[in-house]
């Protein structure tokens, strides 16, 4: 089933998860946690991490495991909360103990990847959905996990062909739950726009600081402008590079396009062309008074 | 007198304007209006400005005049705070009016320019400082306009050849009354600089908002890191052109060198080069993390 169509309204009879398992817990894995006992009644959470401090970080809202085993024990929903890279070594870890009638997401900032992946390593990879909330921050790490951080933003759900048909509106309920705005995507689609929304500004950050660090700049002079373009730059690396690999395919040209549109303006400040510089100036400001839109 | 030293322990005991005129009145020029008032005792001050709705957002501060000579009538310090192109034609309205023992300073984002204006217009050119407080927004005008704004923010002050010696100090007492840090440079260190951490961040975010103007994507996705590094695009184009023209020597190599820093992560991402990918994200990230250090 492709998740193409938008939010139906049977999503609010949907019933929430009873217990929900979150595996991995860094900055998304604890503000999921945090969400769900904060505005989910009466649900069971365990988590997994890797880390004894992240797991000392959600002890306080739920039973935390040392295996995936015993994490995903009696549970209805498992949300995949590691990095993009790690999905598939946690696929194959709770295969051995998912039943069918367990369903599976995950959040991750890229999604061809992870679908391909449930194909490939699930017994029942229709039990599968993807979960991508638009939500971040450059300080990651479950200390940062606040149940707020998924309030009103977007959470994009993706399904592929062999989905069941009733995981749109579970994952919808969950996600609306946890306080999302849910929007359903293809993987492919998914993909597409998330490289030009969040996967090109990230890389233009990173061109933009990789560049300064370069030239020590007086950084005791700066004001809010660099601060602010350059903000995603301090994200963490080993986040970063599997969402950049797998979403290269895309990211490509748009850094090719990046190119073009920096080489446009240098030839216009080359040209001493005030009036093209006006117009290209007025385009990008109305691109960005758009983003401040309702 | 050249500006390449450091603020002097003097500046403490160099008094304060007693009547400071502001000319033209934006966002920075109502910002030192408020700031003027909240801080610096029995300080009489004057504006002008073209617009009736800029005079009437500063009616609560200062005397506001529709004539410029009526406005600098008594200073002893006249800030020009007008956009960069409009600085030479300030210089001409002040000129006959202008006795020798005021001083002049402007709040413009280019420095070369405008000393270069005032060696060729000014009776007594040496009577000019620069200025540059290092803050901003990109919702500009004067009803913006506050008496923090400068607080703790770097001020630039640039002096040449010809600047009198008793000006530093005076520009350094008079931005350090308005709670800026002064830092002083000559005007062409001043273009370098900011040409690097002002000029090209603002020039970066233009070009990736061009850039996504034409592509029509997904904006009710996207989250903070696309809102952030194309903030300061949503800037007026008319206080950006003369700016960026003025400084085009200086940015037009760093915008080179901007597609060359993306065309180095393309190539990485071409290559799928996960050690390079990582070392790249790395160095672009210790860039940012610097920017948060004291």
């Amino acid at each position: 089933m492709l998740c193409d169509i938008d939010i139906s309204l049977s999503t609010l009879e949907i019933p929430q998860p009873k217990r929900l398992a979150v595996l991995g817990v860094g900055l998304l894995g604890a503000s999921v946690l945090r969400a769900a006992r904060a505005r989910l009644s009466n649900i069971e959470l365990s988590a997994w991490s890797r880390s004894a401090a992240s797991r000392d970080a959600v002890r306080d809202v739920a039973k935390v495991h040392e295996n995936v085993a015993d994490a995903i024990r009696g549970a209805d929903c498992v949300v995949l909360a590691g990095p993009v890279d790690a999905l598939p070594s946690l696929l194959e870890a709770i295969k051995p103990a998912l039943s069918p009638e367990v369903w599976v997401t995950d959040v991750g900032s890229t999604k061809r990847g992870v679908h391909a992946a449930a194909q490939a390593i699930l017994t029942h990879p229709g039990r599968f959905i993807g979960g991508h909330p638009m939500a971040g921050s450059e300080r990651g790490g479950a200390a940062e996990g606040r149940a707020d951080l998924l309030l009103g933003r977007p959470c994009i759900i993706t399904c592929d062909e062999s989905t069941d048909a009733d995981l749109p509106d579970k994952a919808t309920a969950l996600w609306s739950g946890l306080g999302s705005r849910v929007v359903r995507l293809t993987p492919a689609a998914h993909d597409e726009a998330v490289a030009a929304i969040s996967h090109l500004p990230h890389a233009t950050a990173c061109a933009l600081a990789h560049l300064l660090s370069s030239r020590q700049p007086r950084l005791d002079l700066a004001a809010g402008g660099l601060r602010d373009t350059t903000r995603v730059a301090a994200g963490d690396p080993a986040l970063w590079i599997p969402i950049l690999l797998e979403n290269a395919d895309h990211l490509i040209p748009l850094l090719s396009a990046l190119e073009q549109s920096s080489a446009d303006l240098r030839a216009i400040l080359t040209a001493r062309d005030t009036k093209a510089l006006g117009a290209y100036l007025e385009k990008s400001r109305g691109f960005r008074q758009g983003l401040d839109r309702p």
